[in-house]
């Protein structure tokens, strides 16, 4: 997607606004995003997903706005009133999510008026933009699951750690029924709040569920990071910190996540009703933990997933050999399921590239593209709204 | 407790801890506050409570810091070195949670090494000190409840609304016993996250109820505010903001909160095993709502109250009558409790000024002071500490 940046619209788009006469219906209506804080009049955003940002600072020398791929990619220049806000607006929005901040004399700062969510590694402001025709992540009128805050001692990692957890809707009314369980990873820089809160998945299993397209599950979220007891954290997100961190990550899983919610919640605890999937560095978590472990696991997903390194580059021997049999694989491994979104062209390729070699050695995958969107949360709610009905039938 | 902010401190304390040799066993030892973010080295707080902030803003003419009463209420200004690094060592910290933030060219910024809260009415960075003797609102090895994210419709302000839900351990085993149930509201400007992420509700209850001390029960901790449908948002809190929009969340519990608690949670509907607490303006809320309700509730507690305005001015003929018959009041209504911190004068003063006039009309109440603490969240902590075990017995 082609985008204009046409901060020369502010001046007249201002005047419109402020004039609060006639001249305004002819202007572009603004509203405030339905992200914001409590009564925040900004950020806003009109009826053609232009976002109107403002922030509040007289003494500043410079300011700028930066945000997710679909938003604002690279820094913009923001204009100061006579009044000392500082003022843009960006043209044609992408769907969904995206998270953005702004940049004060050189400080990175979030917006005051808009939520804060855990991305990059600190608490950073987000934006939702409409998405026009498209409501399977928004909360409607059906039976609500929860997600649930769950803690747990890690003897991994020697430390307790939070891990937030969705029932389905009836899990409180039918306490004889057990569920199976999917276990849904987040991104590099992102926490185990990621997938409920920007991701809105409580919603999109609410609704599948309540149209009888998802089976009724439970969905675990936990914490992508670990650091072995005594031992040193990752110092960063390279691929080798990434690899690393998910051998310790596997052994949470084996020792500690798994064990924790089949004793505390009333999972079918088998194989057949176990299925991970992930996002991006949570993606190649899903390679490293789940396809060395198809004992423990039949379905995958792999969202945006970060193939890096040498994972897939003699798939064959890899994964104590579980590609080594195609046939006894394709049979035991229901779902193997690839998304990326158009507008993330390194993760499609990645994605394709993956799915070829799978092919040559004779490993049936799914594909899936969403259209015009990046490597941000709404291809990740898409891939959640289209991988999650294909699980445990 | 008087405070003397040492910024002359900085210099050797930076050369002593950056040197690497002998020199730093002399100085204070500084580490990473257990609140930071991922891997985040500041700020740091030393074994005296010195706590150490760090922003790097090579391009800004000014950085300060601000904090709650605890930390450091007025704007400090930091000292640059030359390496773009703003830095001040803030001496004897209160204990526990404090907000705080910076002020670069006067815009008001979190603290990229700390996770926000929402406090301020936006999210605003915060700062654990560790409190020496008092571990009752820590993590412990004991039996877990779940803290739960409730959406509801309201058909009060026409809209979704969120509440968590506390679960008490048990909750899920025994799927046939019900529970009392204390509403527990947050503060003006904070939300309804505020009492299990700033406020530690859910480790303070697992361990009161793990030494036997509270009996088991639901917490419900929903949003405290409420607009009614149609109706324009109050545009702050002064005493007749919080008023008037806790006569529509009045509503909004009489209507909304409780039936739908009563039908999803498996609760003890009744008078008797139902109590409302509140913090601030939700002490406030508590005083409007509660004592307009005592056919609702039977335990109250008012944790640091804004009791503003005429509220109290005529209690004989206020809430319904409530107080006309004191001695049938203090049969039907079995905790009146009240608690203010040392250092929050103003809310001592109005509570030992409520509890007298109560005291004039027969009305038997129980205060606390909590030594060293402010209006802040350590102050609620040791609050919900100590009233959570009077209740339902």
């Amino acid at each position: 997607m082609k985008k204009i940046y046409l901060t020369v619209l502010i001046i007249p788009a201002l005047v419109f606004l402020t004039a609060g006469n006639g001249l305004a219906q002819a202007s572009k209506e603004f509203h405030p995003a339905s992200s914001n804080v409590l009564n925040s009049e900004f950020p806003k955003i009109s009826d053609d997903n232009s976002v109107y940002f403002r922030l509040r600072a007289p003494e500043a020398l410079k300011v700028q706005v930066q945000g997710g791929d679909g938003l604002c990619p690279k820094p913009l220049d923001m204009v100061k009133d006579t009044a000392g806000n500082w003022d843009i607006i960006i043209p044609n929005a992408g769907p969904g999510f995206h998270y953005y901040w702004f940049i004060v004399d050189g400080v990175r700062v979030n917006d005051p008026g808009s939520e804060t969510y855990f991305g990059y590694g600190r608490p950073t402001g987000g934006i939702e933009v409409p998405v026009p025709g498209e409501d399977f992540f928004q909360i409607k009128n059906v039976p609500h699951g929860e997600v649930r805050e769950h803690w747990y001692f890690s003897e991994v990692t020697g430390k307790w750690r939070r891990a937030f957890v969705y029932t389905p809707p009836e899990y409180d009314r039918k306490p004889k029924i057990r569920y199976p369980v999917l276990y849904l990873l987040h991104g590099a820089g992102e926490n185990e709040r990621g997938w409920s809160l920007q991701g809105r998945m409580s919603f999109i299993m609410d609704n599948l569920i309540a149209e009888g397209k998802a089976v009724p599950m439970i969905v675990v979220m936990d914490n992508g990071y670990a650091t072995a007891k005594n031992a040193q954290p990752a110092a960063g997100f390279s691929a080798r910190d990434m690899t690393r961190m998910a051998e310790t990550l596997e052994q949470v899983y084996l020792k500690d996540i798994i064990p924790s919610v089949d004793s505390y919640y009333r999972t079918k605890a088998n194989r057949e009703n176990r299925a991970m999937a992930g996002l991006s560095m949570g993606g190649l978590q899903t390679i490293l933990i789940g396809l060395n472990h198809v004992e423990l696991f039949s379905h995958f997903g792999f969202f945006s997933a970060a193939i890096l390194g040498d994972v897939m580059k003699d798939p064959k021997n890899a994964f104590n050999g579980a590609f080594a049999d195609a046939d006894s694989f394709n049979k035991k491994v229901r779902v193997m399921w690839f998304g990326a979104g158009s507008g993330e062209t390194q993760f499609v390729s990645m994605m394709n590239d993956t799915r070829k070699k799978l092919e040559e050695i004779g490993i049936r995958s799914t594909g899936y593209v969403s259209e015009g969107t990046y490597h941000e949360w709404h291809s990740w709610r898409r891939f959640l709204k289209e991988f999650a009905p294909l699980l445990f039938k």
